[in-house]
């Protein structure tokens, strides 16, 4: 698949044209960026471990009945997606509180939900994407309502599958964010990425970080546990 | 009634017990705060007023089905109301952009809404009465599913009610804060103030704010806005 024009430069990732009108390739960088693009800074090896880790994970849910953007790897940091218009909303699924759940709602970091917590940011840079409610989503028409109770519960159904297969692996999943869009023919479908930089990973015993929180708050050993992941996911060694 | 002991004491009012367990006496000060408190000042007679406001609406909104706690005013600055649980949510209805909202999702002030907007501030001031939504007032068990649903179709109403109002009287309601309580027999009903303190009030035509904002922002004028507010709602003159 040949890969054409760049149509898109965004933290993390290029999205590039292809001979085919809806399809892209998803270019995985090794740039990492935190605090909304105020901290920038690069990882190495992050776009190859970042393509695998999400392709992994989107066969994964692929094989349990929910519908990814994912076509085909086409090298170690390029993957062949089905183009989107993805729904301006970062859905935010969290399982134990940290970030700025924890520090919204006073709960120490670390501290179990009694249930998971979902929260819907709007996407856009330029406001920082801010959390907002259902109200604000109707009142911006970002989702229809069909549309969000679709979100709802496929984010609910993808964190149980991720937390059980992570768990099995030894890894707490804190917290995740997706991104979902809709293919011509009108059907939601899960797109961009699923990975150290996109979730929190922490050891199940140890309770160490195993993603970007490493780069965000200088914890080092950022790579080693990036590698950790793609180990710990896909059973095995990195290189 | 008698007022027994001072029960609590806010940043607008106080709290009296009186002989009567389930009955409160309510005491509106001039004092006036914003951000979150560390904004202090005074606002010449705006006990009196926010109490006779209060009193007037929520008088108007029982005239129209909706229970709230006043039982009747007791003097210039004190009302006897029925004690309730608060549930710990701030009801935010909005109408047109202002404030937190204009700035979270990029809206100029003044912007009308396609719709009124609603929105759930948790209601504590150590973490600065932050926006949450309903999974986390469904985490924090603030207010159950039905409740929730209660709220939300009285906010509405009262809505409407105000709106209507205040329209008739060359005012646009902007937005408000409403809180709600439980009773000892489980009844959901309106409690607290709706005031200049409570409420964004423009004139409807030359779009002059007659509310607290003057106090946050110095804009001048302050209790004369607070006056006209006044003869705006009851159609009469200050004393
Ligand atoms: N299948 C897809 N079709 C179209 N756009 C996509 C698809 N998957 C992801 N995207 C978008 O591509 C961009 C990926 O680049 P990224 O570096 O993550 O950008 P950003 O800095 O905006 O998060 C994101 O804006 C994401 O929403
Ligand atoms: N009917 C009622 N029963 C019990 N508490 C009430 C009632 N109406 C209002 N309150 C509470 O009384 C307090 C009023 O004082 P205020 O100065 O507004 O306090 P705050 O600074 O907490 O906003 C608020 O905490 C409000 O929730
Ligand atoms: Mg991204
Ligand atoms: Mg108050």
């Amino acid at each position: 698949m040949e890969k054409k024009e760049m149509l898109y430069e965004g933290k993390a990732k290029q999205l590039f044209a292809t001979e085919v009108t809806d399809q892209l390739i998803v270019h995985f960088k090794d740039d990492a960026t935190a605090f909304n693009g105020q901290k920038k800074g690069q990882i190495k090896e992050k776009g190859k471990i970042n393509n695998k880790i999400t392709n992994f994970f989107f066969k994964l849910l692929e094989a349990e009945g929910i519908k990814t953007h994912l076509i085909r790897e086409l090298n170690q940091t390029d993957s062949l997606v089905k183009k989107v218009k993805i729904i301006p909303l970062e859905v935010v699924m969290r399982n134990l509180a940290a970030g700025s759940l924890a520090k919204r709602i006073g709960f120490t970091e670390g501290k179990l939900l009694r249930q998971p917590v979902i929260e819907f940011y709007y996407k856009d840079d330029q406001l920082g994407d801010p959390l907002i409610n259902i109200s604000h989503i109707e009142l911006l028409k970002l989702a229809e309502h069909q549309e969000l109770e679709k979100l709802i519960a496929l984010s609910h159904k993808i964190n149980y599958i991720l937390s059980k297969f992570l768990k099995a692996r030894k890894i707490d999943l804190v917290d995740f964010k997706l991104e979902f869009g809709k293919t011509a023919s009108g059907e939601i479908i899960l797109a961009d990425e699923i990975t150290p930089d996109t979730c929190r990973f922490w050891d199940s015993q140890t309770k160490e970080k195993l993603d970007k929180d490493r780069f965000r708050r200088d914890l080092g050993n950022v790579e080693a546990a990036y590698q950790e992941m793609y180990q710990r996911i896909t059973g095995q060694k990195w290189q």
